[in-house]
């Protein structure tokens, strides 16, 4: 079980009711996943982590779908079980096809090997390169 | 410098040279970056991961663009130097933005903050997102 | 289960058993945690692990819950299930309150939030903070 | 140097400027490191990583100082050079004495072994860890 | 339940059953695991995967213990619960002891340890570690 | 520079000049690297790690070579420049040629790739690994 329960919506305060409230309009969802659940135990955490959330993947310059596959992409390197099963789902609803996700953990497994190939190779940055 | 030294053009076998011409064509450039000099030491690892890489990060289902900033959000969450210099450059040649790196930057920040929320808390997986 | 299997006190050998009744006696507990019955199939590995973590967890400059949050943080970065539920219940015991690990959680979470930021970032170190 | 250079106080919008001298007046420093300065170039993230931050470290049940030191103890842990650098100068700033970070320094390294050892030998949650 | 389902072999598609096939074969087993079966919904992945993976493992230089010892320490570093398990299996196949798993874990433990040792004191590379 | 600067022979308690000779007595080389300088501030934490790594190090059912192997490859996934350098050097000493490296980088990128496809794709553990 969560480390300090699940804080459910039925005892919520009304500050972390209003978060709730505002993950199911803003997801139009009617139920608040377990992450939000663990976390309300601390209002300040809940609403800034929410918030910040809300704002990073608000589509703007990237759309919805591919700011879910990038969540996904780090959540597959970190090797979260958790964030792993909810990003998965979050990027199929915002489209992501069975093809896309194959490709997508085709680049995120390349990435990690090349990653230790360039470290361990004691690689040095080419001029080109320098910002 | 790299663990095993720089594998030039000029020095190189024919079968390595072969995977540089390559490499040159298919990106599009006319220089070989430190990265692919210091596999070549060993042509079936410089081989196998250029045949990869190109196969992995060809646009298919996923435009070139959303492959290369995927490159770079894993390569952020790894923290390793040479592969964000030369991902971000890539990313930067198929068209992102520094609006878009930006954006990019704030969803791998926010996915690494809470992969760790989730795990520390010890959130279990909600039936709605078991495969 | 455990790769090697779980080293029962009732099997253990008289080398084994010496460290479960230290482990006992330093902790004030009258049980033995799977982490050491599973490390215990090598008394030297056992026993090596056991006194590192106990000169280096015993309260000195820093105190004891202290201590054991530090030990938490890195556990919940490395994201290790056993060692968050361990961690977790020592830093409760050794002091630890519900605010104290939601502001705990807070800073770890930022902490690796801001670590891809600079990394992604290409940050240089300002001279002010170089040793 | 920083992917997007670093945006100079001199240069910045109002916006920007207005984080810039809340930091200076929060840390009671009359400069902005580099790391905020690479980040200004979006004012968004600048903004909402500045005020999260500052939200995070404040002292509350947890001093300043123990903050700063679960800060270094997760930067070491991810292994983030100019966080490391950035965040020691932090916490002997507030307080950290060089038996603090040596001790501090035991239980990071320590907490690194455990954690693959706990992993490596599969070791399964004692009922007692449950929450 | 994996992300994609399993693909058995039963529904399979000529070609991925003919890297069942191979893989069979070449480790000499009358089953596939369930990793193989959820990379098969894309068998240009699956294929590519295998091919690595064979040419990776096949005793050259280093002999097919020693190699599976490597991929067992890398996988126990990133604490991935499947390929700690599959690789465990696999190196105790080729030739590990209960003796030599624990010699394995305890470097891998202590590799961990000073690495962030290394990176924590923010020691600079010796000259003569210079390639 | 190291955080609390090097503690040169020269200066060194007879503690630590103690646990000097033993590293170059153990190793037959003439001088201490940085790692050893650095750590020396705090003699116990010093004296503590020397021990651990002389221990783990010494060849048993594994010998010196595969030791420094598996060192190598840990150092190599978690991207740690300082022990990358040196444990190269270390293995080289111990034996290691260049195409024992070669092979030893390609487990460890194809181990990191794998990693992230079973995590990514949700694999459930086959009950034949099951210990």
């Amino acid at each position: 079980m969560a480390t300090c329960g699940l804080n459910e919506s039925s005892q919520a305060s009304p500050e972390v009711r209003a978060v709730y409230d505002d993950i199911m309009a803003t997801r139009r969802v009617d139920w608040i996943s377990n992450f939000w659940k663990a976390l309300a135990h601390d209002a300040t955490l809940l609403g800034r982590t929410w918030r910040s959330i809300k704002e990073v993947l608000a589509p703007a310059r990237l759309d919805a779908l591919t700011k879910e596959m990038l969540y996904l992409a780090v959540s597959v390197t970190n090797q979260c079980p958790y964030c792993i099963a909810s990003h998965t789902a979050a990027a199929r609803k915002a489209g992501m096809s069975e093809e896309m996700f194959a490709e997508l953990m085709a680049v995120v497994g390349m990435a990690n090997e090349t990653n230790r190939l360039a470290s361990g190779y004691q690689v040095e940055i080419d001029p080109q390169f320098k910002a």
